[in-house]
């Protein structure tokens, strides 16, 4: 029977070309002006699928964007392997950071990815991590290698909070039935340490808008006699963590998981430099919550970060105003235990409740999901850890990641399964950011890793 | 010999239709893009002048915007007026909140209004006021009623700092020598309160950048480890004011001028009723420094105030990105003794040193000028007395105001000359905002004024 790996040598070329025709459709979800490319790239996902071997693939509306949902179903009896990815991105701007277009795929070899890297919006997250799924089940169906039952659900609308999959999964649950839940959608630690993420912080991101006066004053006339909305705003922040980091609304950390020192300990083996971490940031020092380390930081503790803030005159020149309205974006991620609802409820209040008077407050939830931690004794994860050990020749370490899936705990909720989160990516490849990229040894390495999980989960079901 | 006000009545429709015309060109300094608009209204002014009796009018080049110089000079013996004013206009934006396009005049009644009055950018600041000065000195030409010499100089850079002009004057001292400088650029009181600004604030504009991460990066994956640079400049900017609202940069109130009891005692007498201003601007409460009231607070008092932020993600939804940069917009307003350079200087240091590690600062200082204060007793004071009696028959009242016009103390400097400031706007004409507007009767009311100035300024220097 061909190996993946030799399958994989004679059709990498238009792997490539696959993913690459994918990356130029600018699916950017939180943007309506990009609706009908939204929508173009369900459609492409689903021709994918459909050439990749699935028996029925099907385009599921939802009161937001459709999920596009495949499976190939061989016999009742063999277990059944759910793939959940995401074919919507992020936005591309800040676009004058981008050395090429976001929606144009270069690919460029760089020190971490000699072999050379797919730069693009989605090159990683999550059109090409997705994309390895698809292209491991071709080779399994071409090459007549299919273990089990397998069910694609690749959504939307993973970048806007995945608005419409709790709508869509508690509507479909036989339909979704299944074993274990595969997602490509975390980061590894480095090319040669393999890593399975154990744990995923929750999210809760709202909007805030401040209100002073009911126009846009002159900074000279009124300049110090009334409330300047974006001087309240910056207070208002600033009071939101103490000199010690910690964030200072009641009750924030009353639910906040405390891990023993074992535990630490043991995250601490990870192998982690500071100084290589600053330089690759070009930062002369790291910064955050005091008492615990970098990756603590980003990964067992709680943060709250503003995203974005605008108001007043920002364009060219000088113009001497005080602004009527200001504006923030501002997220907090969570740890387990911390209920996103609850977060997002205690910062509504104590926002509101810190406001001087002379403005007014709008607290706007936008949307949020639980955190997740996954145990290292299931059958999933043991099968994942003996698929990389034998494309890696090593066994993965268990890892916290400080990014958020909300739907994994929806899962768990909804559908009583486990999710293995195997991530191909590293942190360089700058997901979120300008210049996002894929290295293209990382995309094949996924395609040859990802059957071999389908056969030891196969296996240790029996 | 033909009063002003019967000669205003014969050509009020033509001297509003002329004003209309000049208020259509976008004459934006502060944004490169209109140029050509900027150019234009310059020769636009130049035209004017000529036709409104001026023997040379000529358009002096400078390294930024030209200014136009005009004058009519009937005799050596006689005492010379010089006018200021300014023909280029703040940025109109936020343009969403015009009831009707910046750049499209039109006339609309409003309560204080009941004339009608011009609402476009510029129509009050200044292009409306400085306009009233040509049309004044139409009716003295017309009428063989000039008493004296007069010189116009017409600037295009004050709406961003009058880069120029102190460059332009100290080189045509000679040409610009005069008893007196005429300017209408501040407002009055009320309709029926006319009053003379004796006080102007100065003014330090600056802009900073807070530079984190080298790039934006992944919320998840770096929140809570890296120094947020949008967390950071909030926290920075409200740490420049205590919690009395106190500036709290070292050294900021050395050379601030202390009004004596009495002097705020007659400051207090001055008509202001606090819920007619909360109302108008739609606020529960005034804000601002303890132990002073709201005309305090905004005219002897120095202050600081954001006028535009930006960083991160701003368009519509959510991105969960930490960015690299984030920026403000910051000016203080000066009072008197204030050196703005100093203050520029020890900003900069400031800001510069309560910087966290993590990110770097830039501070771009802008650009600025100095408070003002100007006797009571000097002849240009008591000829604009006289004149507004004489047109209102009231007394006007002295009054400080919160603006800038950093070169009135520039004038003074170099031109060893006293500054007389006639405004006849008011407070809620919007100027820097959505909807400026000049109330009809107050722009005619302004030519009638000016000619009563010329006159007993003639007299009293005999």
């Amino acid at each position: 029977m061909e190996s993946a790996k030799s399958y994989i040598e004679k059709n990498k070329q238009r792997f490539l070309d696959e993913l690459i025709e994918l990356l130029k459709i600018p699916s950017i979800s939180a943007d309506s002006a990009y609706k009908k490319d939204v929508l173009q790239t369900a459609e492409a996902v689903k021709k994918q699928l459909e050439k990749a071997g699935c028996d029925t693939v099907e385009i599921c509306e939802t009161p937001g964007y459709p999920i596009v949902y495949g499976e190939k179903l061989i016999d009742k009896k063999l277990p059944t392997i759910l793939v959940y990815g995401h074919y919507d991105v992020q936005p591309p701007d800040p676009l004058d950071l981008w050395e090429s277009p976001p929606f144009e795929p270069v690919i460029k070899k760089t020190k971490l990815h000699p072999e050379g890297a797919i730069f693009a919006r989605g090159s990683c997250d999550d059109k090409g991590q997705m994309y390895m799924h698809v292209k491991a089940l071709e080779y399994m169906t071409e090459t007549n290698q299919l273990p089990c039952n397998v069910k694609f659900m690749i959504e939307g609308e993973e970048e806007v909070g995945s608005s419409s999959l709790e709508w869509f999964v508690t509507k479909n649950k036989k339909k979704l039935a299944n074993d274990v839940i595969l997602i490509s959608d975390t980061g590894m630690i480095a090319k040669d340490v393999p890593s399975i993420t154990t744990g995923l912080r929750g999210l809760s991101y709202v909007e805030v808008e401040i209100t002073g006066p009911n126009r846009d004053l002159h900074s000279g006339l009124y300049g110090g006699a009334v409330a300047n909305p974006i001087n309240v705003l910056a207070k208002m922040i600033a009071s939101l963590h103490d000199k010690n980091n910690h964030i200072t609304i009641p009750g924030f950390y009353d639910e906040v998981e405390k891990l023993s020192k074992k535990e630490r300990e043991k995250m601490a083996e990870a192998p982690f430099n500071i100084e290589e971490y600053e330089r690759a940031l070009d930062i002369d020092a790291v910064y955050g919550e005091k008492g615990f380390s970098t990756n603590e930081r980003n990964s067992i503790r709680p943060t709250l970060d503003v995203n974005g803030i605008w108001g007043g005159y920002t364009g060219e020149g000088a113009k001497t105003v005080i602004a009527s309205k200001a504006y923030a974006k501002i997220s907090m991620r969570l740890v387990p235990n911390q209920d996103w609802k609850k977060i997002t409820e205690l910062f509504k209040n104590h926002f509101e409740s810190i406001a001087p008077a002379g403005v007014r407050v709008k607290v706007k939830p936008h949307h949020g999901g639980q955190a997740y931690v996954t145990p290292i004794d299931s059958l999933g994860y043991k099968a994942a850890e003996k698929a990389y050990e034998e494309t890696f020749g090593k066994t993965p370490i268990p890892q916290r990641s400080g990014g958020s899936i909300p739907i994994v705990s929806l899962f768990e909720k909804e559908l009583k399964s486990k999710t293995i989160l195997m991530g191909f990516g590293l942190d360089s490849d700058a997901i979120h950011s300008p210049n996002e990229h894929f290295g293209i040894w990382n995309y094949l390495k996924g395609i040859e890793t990802i059957p071999q999980f389908y056969r030891y989960f196969t296996e240790l079901s029996k």
